[in-house]
């Protein structure tokens, strides 16, 4: 396996690769939900590059990226271990070097939600993207369906901007108990782990109304928070029902289906998940 | 020769292109100061894109957007004998279609100069530009000196954002008494395009003037003015003697040299012109 730092060793090591290329954006501390993109580059294409890079762009000034975990040794054994060809560290000078100043803004799907509640996140999160598809020349990028605006933004972008790669998204890892895998997840105290399952639970209980014929979202959101309710440490930022690309709020559940989304707080670690409601 | 209008159709023709792939984009109207951006191409790459597509996205709600010049015919007969290989003529249809809403924004150099006159004018040229890359997957795109800071914009957006690509900045092309070619020049009447040289005459006299040892900026600014006063249908919008990549206005040039540009209107009609002084 392959370790670069800086975008000319990048070339050089995506110039010896076999294509299609594919590209995994991780920002480390991987999980078993980054191994499953892994994987599925890997059935995809003939050679896959993991990025590794927690992006300051996409930080809030009061949030968590000092305290982001960080475990580059472990992650570079997972990733060797897996397979994986060209694993690429860039650091903030590489990435954001002096005079930096373009940016890409995916105007209407980065506002609300989790942009809502973070401003400036998605246009971090869809400058360094862009970046990274650039830099990587890769022929697909492989997604977490569990950061599902981050998904809605990526997509609307490749194909706003012409990207010449293709967008795969893949599904929610879970613990045998519902929660979606997530880096975060670490900071949970073990009482907080335990009832952190309740946004699943919330979103299946959610998806259980809606196919038993409730189109109504409000009353669907209600569904949700009822759940939640039972989780005494639960802190509810909010609850989504919206339309499945625009991201909009919905009255009512059309033949479009819908995205159920959350974020929850268990005292300073914020959670969120997801789920997609078909339409029929 | 080829022609294409819609992305996939540009994706097909492309793959069958020999590498390195040069990309002209236009907005149409060519002229010779084009035909020097193909040759220039031609000299590096293996096959040669031209795009044609006045965009919208670049054009203020007070500007000449319907009344820009168009001449497709003739564009693809100049193309034609000029040996390029494949002309991309989207529609606004292709290039934003409904929904579009991702822009590349490369904020301090857009500011000053033609960004203050133009508000969001190199946002549309940077986002429409980002898309020629990546819709092309061009090795090499090849611009005129005469839009100076567009060049600097489309530089600055080609390293932040890591494009694959060399840019190549082409000198402008000048009528034999020193007038810039631009697809704009069509509208000044006989006595306007008399006059019209004074712009090249300015940049001249101040050169002399830098030559000379002038160092104080104002005072080459002056002499711009001075010169343009002498052309009594000329209306200056601005002068300026500015960083050759910041462009921000200057006191004194100091060794990194300095770019000297202005805009100046005859009628209703603007042309600009710069000239670049060489760090000493």
């Amino acid at each position: 396996m392959h370790t670069v730092t800086t975008i000319d060793g990048l070339r050089t090591a995506r110039a010896g690769l076999a294509e299609p290329v594919g590209l995994v954006p991780t920002m480390g501390y991987l999980h078993e939900g980054h191994l499953a993109l892994v994987r599925a580059a890997q059935e995809r294409c003939e050679s896959v590059v993991v990025s590794i890079f927690v992006n300051p762009a996409q930080f809030g000034p009061n949030e968590d990226l000092a305290k982001y975990p960080r475990d580059i040794p472990r992650d570079l054994a997972l990733l060797e271990e897996a397979g994986v060809d060209l694993v690429w560290l860039p650091t903030s000078e590489v990435m954001y070097p002096e005079g930096f100043q373009t940016w890409v803004d995916v105007s209407e799907v980065s506002q609300p939600l989790e942009g809502g509640m973070r401003p400036g996140h998605f246009r971090g999160v869809a400058t360094v993207v862009a970046k990274l598809f650039n830099a990587t020349e890769a022929h697909f990028a492989f997604f977490g369906q569990k950061d599902a605006q981050q998904v809605a933004v990526i997509k609307r972008m490749a194909r706003d901007l012409n990207f010449p790669l293709g967008v795969v998204v893949v599904p929610t890892q879970r613990e045998a108990d519902g929660l979606a895998r997530s880096s975060r997840n670490v900071f949970l105290s073990a009482e907080e782990r335990g009832q952190a399952p309740a946004l699943y639970r919330a979103l299946i209980a959610a998806k259980d109304a809606y196919e038993a014929g409730e189109r109504n979202a409000e009353k669907i959101r209600r569904v949700m928070l009822g759940t939640l309710a039972g989780a005494s440490l639960a802190q509810v930022q909010y609850v989504s029902c919206a339309h499945p690309e625009t991201l909009a709020e919905l009255d009512t559940v059309s033949a479009d289906g819908a995205l159920l989304s959350m974020a929850v707080y268990f005292g300073k670690t914020r959670l969120i998940d997801n789920l997609v409601l078909e339409g029929q």
